[in-house]
């Protein structure tokens, strides 16, 4: 399931020691022969619960005074770039991984510092999103991506959408590069650049010039 | 990298024919000993672009008439429950995985139906978000869920975040289930669960309930 985390510049920055991730499975915290870590909903309904024993047990068992524990679920403050910048500086990220129906309630109360949700679309479970964030999170850690994969220019780290990009051939079934971009006139691209980017997000993202402004 | 789609309800679906996935490798629809599929930006800046020509060769190739060809990028569409659930009235899905520094600007021109973007972060590629897709998606076709597993609960089905959940034990650590789920009172826990659902969504996403009076 976690394959992805050992793939492309996640793998690279684990081999470089740029990042560590430990996969920690929660039946190793349970102490039933089966490791049951999931029980029926209490007063009725579809599908099973994380129980709160062995989630409460992992994080007790892992957690340092500098852990920040993190569930992705639906009530989650909406994780975006900056969310992404913010937990760079936290030194270690415990993400609870909940089943698809969820996980009870107390873990929220008494274990979680941090619940970000990845999207308002239901997932199986927190796998996918936990993944998504441990990328998000690892590309802006120092020293992950060469010099020559800047994230600087990049949607929403300027509060902008990026500007269209071309690359050869400049003539593609009858559609062309914009001129611009073949003058080797490096202030006119900028300034092209610039102002792509600027009427695309106020086309497609005004929510993100207003917050800007904000 | 694309595990996930084996494991869980993904990989039961694709075992039971209810949904057939297929990875497709670029390199097969390049030309050259290397198969390129990536060049530099024109105009200058860092890391390299998807090229138009693979990308049009395996889309023209695998499509039919009724093919969506789905690009995920920052510029698209905000991807939700309600997106995934116009997806499952499709027959055939292309989803492009875009390299993470872009696809050259051509391919959003002359071959996407669709853009759709799962969230405002910078992802290394389109793969994870690819298979986000996959998984909302998924769960929504018929026959995929057991009985025991109804979506129809879940948070942004209703246009509600979900209602707190509780399983055994009823006590831990001082923190007790709500009563009411105690009390095998049907009526009464599905009026706790409702006003819960509605006042857990006023206070976090207040915009979910304005969007449902639109």
């Amino acid at each position: 399931m976690f394959a992805p985390l050992s793939e492309s510049i996640i793998g690279r920055a684990r081999k470089q020691g740029l990042i560590e991730i430990n996969l920690v499975n929660l039946r190793d915290y349970t102490h039933d022969r089966r490791g049951t870590v999931d029980d029926v909903p209490y007063g009725g309904g579809p599908g099973m619960l994380m129980k709160p024993e062995p989630l409460f047990e992992a994080v007790e068992a892992l957690r340092t005074p500098e852990s920040l524990v993190v569930l992705t679920g639906p009530r989650g403050k909406r994780f975006d770039q900056t969310t992404a910048r913010d937990l760079t500086r936290q030194s270690h990220i415990i993400l609870i991984c909940g089943h698809y129906e969820g996980v009870d309630e107390r873990v929220r109360e008494g274990l979680t510092d941090l619940e970000v949700s990845i999207g308002d679309y239901v997932l199986t479970n927190g796998n996918l999103a936990a993944m998504v964030i441990v990328d998000a999170v690892t590309r802006l850690l120092p020293g992950v991506l060469g010099c020559d994969e800047s994230s600087a220019d990049e949607s929403f780290s300027a509060g902008l959408l990026e500007y269209p990009q071309y690359t050869r051939p400049a003539e593609f079934r009858g559609m062309s590069v914009p001129e611009v971009l073949l003058s080797g006139n490096h202030a006119e691209i900028a300034a092209w650049r610039k102002r792509q980017a600027q009427e695309l997000t106020r086309r497609l993202r005004p929510d993100l010039l207003s917050e800007k402004e904000n």
